[in-house]
């Protein structure tokens, strides 16, 4: 297999190529960027030198259409204008940015304040929560991967939204995310001096992760709901720990709570629920492409705590991916991604 | 004044020293100690090499009955076995520890899991959340110092319950720690290498600190509520971040809940009400006893999100108990307190 | 007192406002800037609220003239454009760039490659290393405050050069800097998710303060020697740690090294000669003005470890210059900068 | 081929296992312990849930002979008191402390403080420096790994001593690491709040690495020479930078050196010669078993500064560990150890 990645200078492109090097049926990578064509990759980012010695490549169609398959991890509002013209042209078409991924174009306009993808490829576009729509994505052309906060929220609430299980109506969702979420590009807000050594807030309901949230709701469970939706900055590279709160239907134990997120994910193998509250951590999945859950009941209150962790550039975007990837080509889910957690 | 400080070695007592020195009114600190007595403190912890080169004292009730305060940053469990017997023979008392917050001793014995304080000195104690209780304050001998969560947490939430601005009674309280919080005993969760770089989640649903807030929020507001809190460890060393979420009242505006919060601090020197989510972090705040508060409406889904940031170990801990003694004492409350954050 | 300040926005501007708040002879302070005039200060560095609440001035001299101190904490190449046409106008100059600090002319177009200071007003200026420099600091009204790895390493190696203990004809000097000396300009190298958790070295050989520390080296002890000199960056926000290496001279113990220390600083209040290696580290000075200093003797070898260890922001910068202002207003050196060491 | 692994609870073993679980040619791992015998690994360390979920095995002899290899990642004086029994039983032995480096064993006594293994087995023992022992490491049988300082210094400063481009007799080594390097073992010099924002140096002159590394200059150059080597602690979990100072042979040109690193290495695929000092950094290698190295003569001086970097736990421990089973049992050395160093 040939595989195109479209902004392999940035972390979710890094995080493909880590991957990539030691997936076994991939057997060339082709580099595509719009700015620095004919650059080594490795000038660029020395810590791959000897890995990925190659030049950027000039982001054309027929270049591209050579691809077996092609990821773009590109900011919002690029992917819209160039995967259009690729759709028929060959290659599998796996899109790491929102573009594709809201169905409703005014939704996408309001929340990223952007010109949306055509109807009709949006309309195309799959949704890649792989554990939630495999069959889709085995006959998929073009993959909207799901954004980092997404797929950690919605791994560890759907099953219990669509098992009623929990009430949706009231649902709070604290998010917190190292500051890899932000991008390679330096600015004020990650500059090492005013990021580390302090926690902060923002985009205060104003997240552009929550109208993908609620309509992955209303598709996998049916359920319409308005969701209270905030993100945090921790100070640290990697990882997001989703926090969801929601009174639990009545009757409902925490036994049931566990066995149906045991149950929805027992062959899954990327998705692992935690029994015991002191192994919820990133760093319990750092680095790899795991998502570990966890619920409580509280029954002082008959609400429930629960919980979503990943690597946001792993399951939370490149690993993702490469898992929907090796489900379009029909590969085992595992190939390539069998890296084991940091963990230190 | 004479201050004497029990656990004087713990991260508390520290923070007691480090504010003191610069309080024009404490002339002499006695350190007090159960188990190093004799040594001297600034060869324990040789920062302070120059500025507090003096022993560790006995702990004895004939020796602190000589202060005009006495501060204790003990662990739980401790000061009730030692305050009883000196409420009556002179110092004004500062418990920093939990053991007298909570009126209902059952409550105390379900939540710590330890032997209450005898009921007629936790009666006689007062809660001393500097901005809601300075008449109290005034006249008190013994004060139980508010816990570092409750105090974020408070402050922010207390006006808009009281004015009846929000819904109390589904009230989710997403809060975040450095670990400093944790104290100064190692051990494998603040190991260096499995704490930093990693967020976690810990004491879910039965955190000490629950019964303080609810008890804060009856004390203060004549509202019964169970609240929903839980705790998160960030890779930092100070600061807290709490955020609060809650159904706004019909018809309430963003303009009425912060006009709420600067009406009900607009003589309080050490609660910002913060303007832009953009200043809302912990390094605002940082080694200061500062503690800023913002509120944010969301239209779409009527609920708002309240935050509450400090210096755990400032305002969370050893400021706000010297501010607590100034009003004890009748100085202004800022005396010795007027450090600026340090923001890097 | 009336003090200036050129280039508050900066980390070292920010500093001076921190020490000088609590500064009891400085009543009024003027923030001057190039860029933003008008602007509320505290709406820039929200941490400021309620402190610092005032609009930068505009850069004029006219404005300046008024001051009885002005602070340049600037890059380099500005002072020197601004301080010439005030330093007869009645201010003290205290300069924290390196725009006076090289007297050969020549040396600072090298290393700099800056336009250097006119002639005569470099000659004028007085290099600022207080404990070392004193008689001419009181009557100088042009300083040229030393860089923050100069002050590091000459505090720790001066005295034993000056008594010919150590042989300065090989010395190595490796340094190591948290990455707040990088200033407050985000880049790559400062990317949070770059810097964290890597350790690096930059400008091999080429360090503009390696004139400075060779030039001092022959002001202060009348020895000529070239120095190999090395800085690092460390994954933290404050902190110098300089380790330099040399060749003891023949007999000399270790005791005598110690000695030398310890009589040359008796009476300087922010020089510590450490006795125990366990307590050298960067937090045991962090927001304070003290300068670390330790030596030990390698019998095995007859080559010495030297250490010196400072917050590079205070001692490194606003602390030694607030000193130098009071040793040239006749006052205590210590006046407001009895700040404790954070530690934690 | 089955591998056992000793001392599986430490950083060291599980980095092991994070290598070894892509291995290709390893089928069985064995985790023996001598304490927690029948605890399921994956509830120790749940990072490792449904990757390693099997329980620790007793330490015996006879289970470990059944063994193709056997690692051994305990703190020293461990393995001198295991690997005698074991060396005729068949398993090749891999030992990643220091109890097999040294050959003279007052040498161990004097720097380990402790009793060092049998003279015989010393003997027998081939040091573990891959690049440079590849021939003795193929016929070994027990192979003591290089330590984590020495991997980095040696590997970088060996080919200048060899080709007699550096002066060895005045060679001054600064050496940084990670807190991984001091085990996970809780202590106060590695509690968060205290390891954290602060950078320190220890065991001054005293590091047991002295003596190794003066006895591999020996080894592989004939030179004997007496060096000054210290240690510093980083506030960051992975990561080693040696930094390393000797004068230049006369004559002897930039180009010269760096010839000499790249001619020595040409073949060999985990050392990499840096061209750009901005690539030298210890999160280039995170992850990784890539030692990069990199000199810069100084004309100034006639010295160079040599650079070598690593991830302590990797080339440092694990990695090379693997790297040599690999040679040790024919294998390309490459083999389990390809993973991207991970950057960010």
């Amino acid at each position: 297999m040939k595989a195109g990645i479209i902004g392999a200078t940035g972390y979710g492109g890094l995080e493909l190529l880590r991957f990539l090097h030691n997936h076994k049926e991939v057997e060339e990578i082709g580099l595509f960027t719009s700015s620095e064509v004919g650059t080594q990759f490795s000038d660029k980012f020395p810590h791959l030198t000897d890995i990925y010695d190659q030049p950027l490549l000039k982001l054309e169609d027929d270049a591209l259409a050579e691809y077996d398959v092609v990821f773009a991890s590109t900011p919002s509002g690029v992917s819209s204008t160039i995967f259009p013209s690729l759709v028929e042209r060959g290659p599998k078409l796996i899109d790491l940015s929102g573009d594709f991924r809201l169905k409703n174009l005014a939704s996408y306009e309001t929340w990223y304040k952007k010109t949306p993808a055509p109807q009709e490829i949006v309309e195309r576009s799959v949704y890649g929560l792989t554990e939630w729509n495999e069959r889709a994505i085995e006959k998929a052309d073009l993959i909207a991967n799901p954004g980092c906060y997404p797929t950690a929220v919605l791994l560890s609430i759907l099953p219990l939204i669509k098992n009623r299980l929990i009430d949706p109506s009231f649902l709070v969702i604290d998010a917190k995310s190292g500051i890899s979420g932000a991008g390679n590009k330096p600015s004020q807000a990650t500059h090492f001096s005013e990021a580390n050594e302090s926690f902060s807030i923002y985009k205060i309901n104003e997240h552009q992760h929550i109208p993908e949230i609620e309509q992955a709701i209303s598709m996998f469970t049916d359920i319409e709901t308005t969701i209270t939706f905030n993100t945090h900055l921790v100070p640290m590279i990697r990882g997001i720990l989703a926090t969801s709160y929601a009174q639990v239907t009545d009757g409902v134990t925490q036994k049931q709570l566990v066995d149906c997120l045991s149950e929805t994910y027992k062959n899954h193998p990327f998705v692992r629920v935690i029994q015991e509250a002191s192994a919820v951590g990133t760093n319990r999945v750092k680095g790899s492409n795991y998502c570990d859950i966890y619920v409580k009941l509280d029954e002082r209150t008959n609400r429930a705590t629960i919980i979503g962790v990943i690597d946001n550039l792993v399951k939370g975007a490149a690993g993702q991916a490469i898992q929907n990837m090796n489900v379009q080509f029909g590969l085992p889910q595992q190939t390539g991604l069998q890296l084991v957690p940091y963990f230190i």
